[in-house]
């Protein structure tokens, strides 16, 4: 573009939001989704920052891990510090010193896992909180103006994740119920350049009402595609058999975005299988609990065999924990309930699935998917490095 | 020196302890103490890294306030991970990633304080562990040889911490016996360039013990002195007249070190009769309580006055923690449990007290220690900034 050349561009002050596929091999894509607050590149995957905090970790190192998008936790996070809160101290960004793009929950998940005395209707669920009891609503139009009040980048519709078993009918109800409330979040939605609203597939383990579900949501339009109501107890199988049915069903110029996903070896079947975006717990959670992620695996770092192991928790890996730090301080660090233990081990696992995402985008982009995929999933089988002897 | 010039001066390779004063102001002393594992300025305030580590601080962090040594706790490392298992991993310093200089303390002062079953005899103490109640025992023979497995630079001599308080002959008795078990402590002390022994004056509140201690010191010779058996509950008025009595009795030309103090006041009249190195657990234990130190006093951020404040906790800070954060997000960390309020209140805690010290160091150079003390406690004084209208 020469200097004068402006007319017939957009201005620069005024942001998009665009997904654009870079690549596919097979039925992995690698893409870039542009936001008002920055880009970032899928497949990706989000670090959970349930209230305000990923936690153990300061927002500079989980962006030093290659993270461009972190998630927050509309449930918690309205009822502590609160939305309107939230919006006085200039949003969930500025409050949380995240200056990328974030994405929101609807809240509907968590309002089912976690607050008691839930009372579900067509208008929404009224429930009380499980830190002080207040009580609360939460509906679509609510959803969509917490999120709005977080300044979230990313909004997703407000739905019922239809549980595991469910039969036909109860699955094939409360999808229309979500389809239902994703019209209404969708009007409620205030449109805003370079922000977006997320719909979300439901439809249980059933391909007809997974068919159903994607034509009502693409009917009313959304900028990405979220598939819910899996990893939720069904067989790794028969998740895999519904992303197969599913992702075509999906729109190809949009992201899409599978919803609390989850192991390593689960995001690697998802990207195979299309998906872009991924947020799960499982790194920070682990962090806190003594497993660290590995190219081999999964370790536990307070086993008794870590105990005088001088070498690294990973020696593929380039974060700090696994370049200054052996096994024995982690394993100590952990034994004597230091909080360094779930610093250091929160960013290297933090650090894994980063790693794991680039990789994953990299062979994409050189038509190597398969290739990564055997060779990563291998080393995952083979299990930790022996013991000293 | 030109290349050649090298057959009078100590070879490079051969690293030395020694203390240098390049100002003083009054009875307050700007100096630097070299050591085998690089120098540290002086007044110095030493954090506390109970058990190989700072808690909730990274290494680099620490260093990064200016911190140049920090302090581990003989008492705890030797239950956990256990000393020879630390020698066996490198040493207290590569284990915890410190490459800079380390005090230990000689574990007499936990053992009286944490340990369950004690019995002290002319040998030394039996205890039982407060983790696992395991028998152990702590002599001044046992001290030398746990702080050289660790591998301190700074090797405090076994003592006993007169209790408050005493009557003349109980501190009596307690000081003689430590300076029986001084005189061991150095007999059992391996020496090597550029590591330290230091003693430990006792006596109580009465003048002619601690003249009587530091005499007995001296007389055995230490590489620095410690003042112990203060900041144990006696009144301020009452620290600060032994400091005044026995910090003259102390050699000019090695460093002195008050032990387990304290507030920023503490140390401000601390260096003002003289004494150049310092260690609490205040600012990290607070840290971890909600409280923040500001060159207006302590702050309590859990306190409901923060929830909506934008400022930092103190705003002639720099530290990432007042760059970066609010009130209301500190205060709404602290409320939510979340770690990284613990994380980022220590950091910043630390970086005040070696702001303080810095302060202290380029005032006592310019011989202006008076007016920066003065300007300094009449900030304390003031207290925090008035809430928001």
């Amino acid at each position: 573009m020469t200097p004068n050349s402006t007319s017939d561009t957009t201005p620069d002050s005024a942001p998009v939001f665009r997904y654009t596929r870079h690549a596919q091999d097979g039925q992995a894509r690698l893409g870039r989704v542009e936001t008002a607050h920055g880009a970032f590149d899928t497949p990706a995957f989000m670090p959970v920052g349930t209230a305000g905090t990923v936690k153990a970790m300061r927002p500079e190192d989980v962006a030093a891990t290659g993270a461009q998008i972190v998630l927050g936790n509309t449930y918690h996070l309205m009822l502590r510090p609160g939305a309107e809160r939230v919006a006085r101290l200039g949003g969930l960004r500025r409050f949380m010193n995240w200056p990328g793009p974030i994405l929101t929950d609807s809240g509907g998940f968590q309002v089912m896992s976690l607050a008691k005395l839930r009372t579900m209707t067509e208008e929404g669920v009224t429930f009380q909180s499980h830190i002080d009891g207040s009580r609360h609503q939460l509906t679509p139009e609510r959803s969509m103006a917490i999120q709005n009040l977080l300044g979230s980048t990313i909004t997703m519709a407000f739905d019922e994740c239809t549980p595991y078993p469910a039969t036909h009918d109860e699955a094939a109800q409360s999808m229309r119920l979500s389809m239902r409330w994703a019209a209404r979040s969708r009007a409620a939605f205030e449109d805003r350049p370079g922000y977006a609203l997320f719909g979300i597939v439901q439809g249980g383990v059933y391909e007809d009402l997974r068919q159903e579900s994607a034509e009502a949501l693409v009917d009313i339009g959304f900028e990405g595609y979220a598939i819910g109501g899996l990893a939720v107890g069904e067989p790794h199988e028969e998740m895999l058999r519904m992303l197969d049915l599913t992702t075509p069903m999906l729109p190809e110029n949009r992201p899409r975005y599978l919803m609390g996903v989850g192991r390593p070896i689960d995001i690697i079947e998802s990207v195979r299988r299309g998906v872009d975006m991924f947020d799960c717990v499982m790194p920070t959670r682990s962090g806190r609990t003594a497993q660290g992620f590995t190219w081999r695996g999964t370790v536990n770092l307070r086993n008794a065999r870590h105990a005088e192991d001088l070498r690294p928790l990973d020696d593929a890996c380039g974060c700090p924990c696994c370049r200054q730090y052996s096994r024995a301080y982690l394993h100590h660090l952990i034994r004597a309930n230091e909080i360094l233990g779930p610093m250091l081990l929160t960013a290297h696992n933090i650090q894994h699935y980063q790693d794991l995402m680039a990789g994953l985008r990299a062979a994409i982009a050189d038509g190597r998917f398969e290739a990564f995929a055997a060779d990563t999933l291998a080393g995952y089988a083979l299990g930790d490095i022996p013991p000293l002897a």
